[in-house]
């Protein structure tokens, strides 16, 4: 038993690679036109749809109300996944882009062309609509893609996924095109990630705890992001009302997102005029606040800080508090405890702005905005697959071209070497 | 003893971290200047390098010719040393390139701009000058180095290093910008490798049982070349004359290197007129023949080929020969039995051309040259790091840009999320 299931997912990933010769070479207007029959498909077949879903909630019982709300499919939600699938139709085509060209001394042409990176994996937990839109980014930017969802959702994930796998075959495109694992077998996962040989990226979407499990086990390499703890800097300089509302924006308006802060940080020299009225609006929105010592000073119903509290994704209605004494106190604790996600400055001083965002090593650095617009859609990207804090490869969020390759194509008349 | 090589080795890395933040935003003229300092330094303490490299040399009674002519160094390597960083010294910096900026619908403008990774690890062995050019390219392009090398050069690379480390201290530059791990024991990689919190990339140089063994164990991103198995295919519609000169260049003009060719592919439809002339030519210069039963009926004296020979890479005076029965099988040949490295067609027809370049899935893809051109000088891209078989981050010959990540500078004016 368990050497089948070694032997299926290998054979899953090798047919997974076998499609990826003839997905890379697909016009765009081939890979668009079955874009949109898969949009059409998930609502045409909507009512199966949610019917598959129900099944999963009925076995959920025991679990809590956000985990249930991530999972949970209605109408309005399969009219969402159908309408990325069409946006994604929209989107021009990276495969064959022209990234480069010049001619070297030896009269060879050498042009740095754009390509689709190969198979790549995708490990998630719980939300359906992940399998839509994974689906679609890649097959788009010329991927196979190999799933694997959270058993809490097999349902509807196989629902899904049959439903686009019936659009890719009536369309005549290769087996292996698009492929889910339907086992719930967690030792299926530890035999993909060794799969090296036909398997170019692995993009895990979840937990700390799959993150950190996908990293140790994989010999394919991984793109990920850990965690968002995100910060906003309040400049000595700052104007004091914009950053009032970047904060509150960035805490409140989703707090259970990668990209709200959890952390806030105040020159020591606004502290006393920002933090009363500031710490005020937090606490009547319900937000609980974890401050420095200086912090407690000024309001002193806040709790104290521990050092875990600035290294912690609250993904809640709560937020750690710390006044420094200068732009290089925050930039240095920001790059210490941070997660090298999103990070912000309020200031009017261009010199103090200028230091921030080159010294704050993050993905993105914001001046005078809210951290809250890291995100694919946000950045002109359409579509995204995730966000990385990683360095390699592909940093922030991550759209069709991030699943990209390149390759050199080199024109020459009979050139060697001398 | 075991645990002070832990504590001792993370220490490398924090060190290695801190100083990659001042590094990261070092001018342009300062590196330059530090560079072109080096390069001095070098020249001038030869004899020491020479002292130092022929105390290695006096251990390697044993080794092969090969294996201490790669380790062994003389003035006029020293100088090609040194030329390197000057070479080095003048490229252009590519940290704070503006890659892109455009303005989000929100108002915010938005920059990818290029920046250092940060802290990069690599493992290499024997040749010493290997040490002196990973530190310019690293140090150019703003990034703290670990270099491990090879137990066999530890003398050559110590006295490189202290030299270089002189260079660097003189210039009043954060300890940790450099550094070298010392201790022959190799148990310090393993736990370097698992430093994932200070060390953002890992490059290894060397054979394929180091990078295996580098891949299994890393808990850091990995960029790598395990092989080189590169091919000519040999088209029907080839000039043959460019076609025998290729093929010869490809495989003689250096055997030992990893854009040699390895393997000779040739349209069954020009095998009788190309064949007997091109052999001829291989046998005169001493190069043995492994070919296929075709192959060998056109010269009864090459040995037959196995399959395995198709996925070897021989380094050496070997070429393995196929004839096949069409461009098709010559593009699924090179993707199932090549290393995704270099491969070349020679042909006059460009539709043939087109599909070849489109299809094989390789680093580098030529159309009419010699594969030996895969190289960072070659590509005008100056220095090289090394070369990458991964499609993840950097592919092909690598240089200071690939030696750079970006981030997202956001530019707002109160911009929040609604």
């Amino acid at each position: 038993m368990k050497k089948n299931l070694k032997k299926e997912t290998e054979n899953i990933a090798k047919q997974a690679k076998a499609a990826s010769r003839s997905l890379a070479v697909l016009s765009s207007s081939a890979k668009n036109a079955a874009l949109k029959d898969m949009a059409a498909a998930l609502l045409e077949k909507q009512a199966a749809i949610l019917k598959a879903n129900q099944k999963d909630i009925a076995r959920l019982s025991s679990k809590n109300k956000a985990f249930i709300d991530r999972l949970t499919l209605n109408g309005a939600r399969v009219k969402q996944m159908a309408e990325s699938l069409l946006e994604i139709s929209s989107f021009k085509d990276p495969v064959g882009e022209l990234i480069r060209a010049w001619d070297a001394p030896t009269g060879l042409k050498i042009q740095k062309v754009r390509s689709p990176i190969g198979v790549i994996a995708i490990i998630y937990e719980s939300r359906p609509n992940v399998t839509a839109d994974c689906i679609g980014l890649c097959f788009k930017s010329g991927n196979s893609v190999i799933l694997r969802g959270g058993s809490e959702a097999i349902n509807s994930n196989l629902e899904i996924y049959n439903i686009l796998n019936g659009v890719i075959q009536k369309h005549g495109l290769a087996k292996g095109t698009i492929n889910l694992i339907t086992t719930i077998d967690r030792q299926a996962v530890d035999h993909l990630l060794k799969l090296n040989n036909y398997i170019d990226l692995v993009i895990p979407r979840g937990g700390e705890e799959l993150i950190n499990k996908v990293v140790k086990v994989s010999r394919i390499p991984v793109i990920k992001h850990y965690k968002g703890i995100c910060h906003v800097y309040v400049d000595e300089d700052a104007d004091l009302n914009m950053a009032e509302n970047i904060c509150l924006n960035a805490k409140l308006q989703r707090p259970g997102v990668c990209n709200a802060m959890e952390s806030m940080l105040v020159h020591r020299d606004v502290a006393a005029r920002f933090l009363p009225g500031m710490l005020k609006k937090f606490k009547d929105a319900g937000v609980e606040i974890r401050g420095c010592a200086f912090t407690k000073r000024i309001a002193n119903w806040v709790k104290l800080a521990t050092q875990k509290d600035y290294r912690t994704e609250y993904l809640d209605l709560i937020l750690s508090v710390k006044v420094v004494d200068s732009l290089d106190a925050a930039i240095a604790h920001i790059n210490e405890y941070g997660s090298h996600h999103s990070d912000s400055i309020v200031t009017d001083d261009n010199n103090a702005a200028a230091k921030f965002l080159q010294q704050v090593d993050s993905a993105c650095v914001y001046l005078n905005a809210s951290t809250r617009f890291t995100d694919g859609n946000q950045f002109g990207m359409g579509g995204e697959i995730g966000i990385s804090t990683d360095k390699l490869h592909a940093r922030g969020p991550m759209g069709l071209e991030e699943l990209t390759t390149y390759k050199y194509v080199v024109y020459g008349c009979g050139q060697v070497r001398t």
